[in-house]
């Protein structure tokens, strides 16, 4: 089997972005990127991620924040973007995602604020005292569709190649270990690379710590910021997402994305609702 | 000495918005929340977020990103929102901070998009593992003012009242620690208590992590996003920041807030760029 590369990959194929002129943009929301009746708030991400990437004068995404405000579908989109301003090394710009409901009305799905520059000009100083997560080599973890009923995969499943470390996966078989947290390794299936607009999708792209935590429910992202920090370097990322409070219906989930030479290469948040199931 | 309270305190009188109608404000940037020549952006936030409670149906920051386009100047200054959506439990909306330029040009300082709801109306279920930062009793913590030339204290300085532990405070005798941590205690100089829209400011009225880091330049602010996560009790705050990823001149700060009750009450990360000095 030949592996994809950026640009030939079933992930390229599906956050293309048409340019209609004017910094608007028409897309195709696919069907193989749903959980549930749900679209991917990441690959939503990456696609108007993409948008905004074409838009401004910097070509990488340095920091992110998305607002989820309806359910987007399966179909035609739009993305409008602006410039909100141009700077000599980072440019500021807001996207919105929009859909055409049953009646013909437009409905806004995502509403972005994001700040881009160009990973490549960075100076290559590195003084972190993050380290990366702990997870059992990959051929010890859980393939994300291990023993489950092929009918019942999601869409989306397919798309990714998720191995879970096995001491993140009790609530699987309903034994969740209470501390909310998950990790795994993360590659796309049909094997392209990482670059920062799949960043973008792979910070959103794990089981929610809600699970882990006992919570069965559906967990809405409100908010989810993400900053992407280096350009990945080729081979099977770490992610590693954490809850450190659960509290009036809300909880906050923290992720982070390692590469294969040890380098953070994205950190993100997002706030959620915790619609107890 | 009779303390200030929510509405009579310098803080309010100096975040204070005054309506223009279709959701204009205009407002003065007080000199009095400068540090150097640059006035503080977590006061800036606090000033955008109280139109933002105004213009929009529910009362309460949830989550706001702010992007620092431009410096801002002491002076009079325009607030301008606007109504993303309108949900039951949740309202989104944008806001865009302007000032006038010498040149009588209109210049963006900030822009904002936030979520807002009730606080209030949250079940009281905590299900939490985080715990409040470890901070030497209040009396065994250095003031901000402590030791310091009169004549050179910023002017914030005396707006707040900021209790250092010891251990993280090595940086001011030119021993930073090289973890990327500061710990305080922190209220208002003029004892009004924390609320939501104090908490905006309080995420961002720390030292910089950077002086801990070994770092002694400028550290300024691209985006900061904080998320509110409780109405804060009467009394003292804890506060913690800390840094894990200091990588291609920029770094990551997160913020953690406390309030007397051990209730975790915000959250914020922000990242911005380390000019190394």
């Amino acid at each position: 089997m030949t592996e994809a590369t950026i640009g030939t990959s079933a992930f390229d194929r599906d956050t293309a972005i048409t340019p209609r002129g004017g910094g608007v943009y028409d897309a195709d929301l696919s069907a193989d990127w749903t959980i549930g009746h749900a679209v991917n708030g990441g690959y939503l991400l990456a696609l108007v991620g993409r948008a905004l990437g074409d838009a401004l004068p910097h070509p990488d995404p340095f920091t992110v924040t998305a607002h989820y405000l309806t359910a987007s579908r399966p179909g035609p989109a739009t993305v409008r973007t602006s410039t909100v301003r141009t700077g000599r090394t980072l440019s500021t710009g807001t996207a919105s995602l929009v859909q055409t409901d049953e009646e013909g009305r437009e409905v806004e799905r995502i509403r972005v604020l994001a700040c881009y520059g160009d990973l490549a000009a960075l100076p290559d100083d590195v003084r972190t005292s993050a380290e990366p997560p702990r997870i059992p080599p990959y051929e010890h973890c859980l393939g994300a569709r291990d023993g489950m009923d092929p009918s019942a995969i999601p869409p989306m499943t397919h798309q990714i190649d998720l191995r879970m470390d096995p001491a993140t996966v009790g609530w699987a078989v309903g034994r969740p270990s209470g501390r909310g947290e998950v990790r795994a390794w993360f590659g796309l299936a049909d094997g392209r690379e990482p670059d920062p607009i799949s960043l973008l999708m792979t910070v959103d792209a794990l089981p929610p710590t809600a699970f882990d935590l006992g919570l069965s429910g559906w967990v809405p992202t409100v908010e989810l910021t993400v900053h992407v920090r280096r350009r990945p370097a080729p081979g099977p990322l770490r992610v590693s997402i954490t809850t450190r409070n659960l509290a009036g219906g809300f909880l906050e989930e923290d992720a982070e994305v390692w590469d294969s030479e040890d380098r953070l290469v994205a950190q993100s948040r997002q706030l959620a609702r915790a619609l107890l199931g």
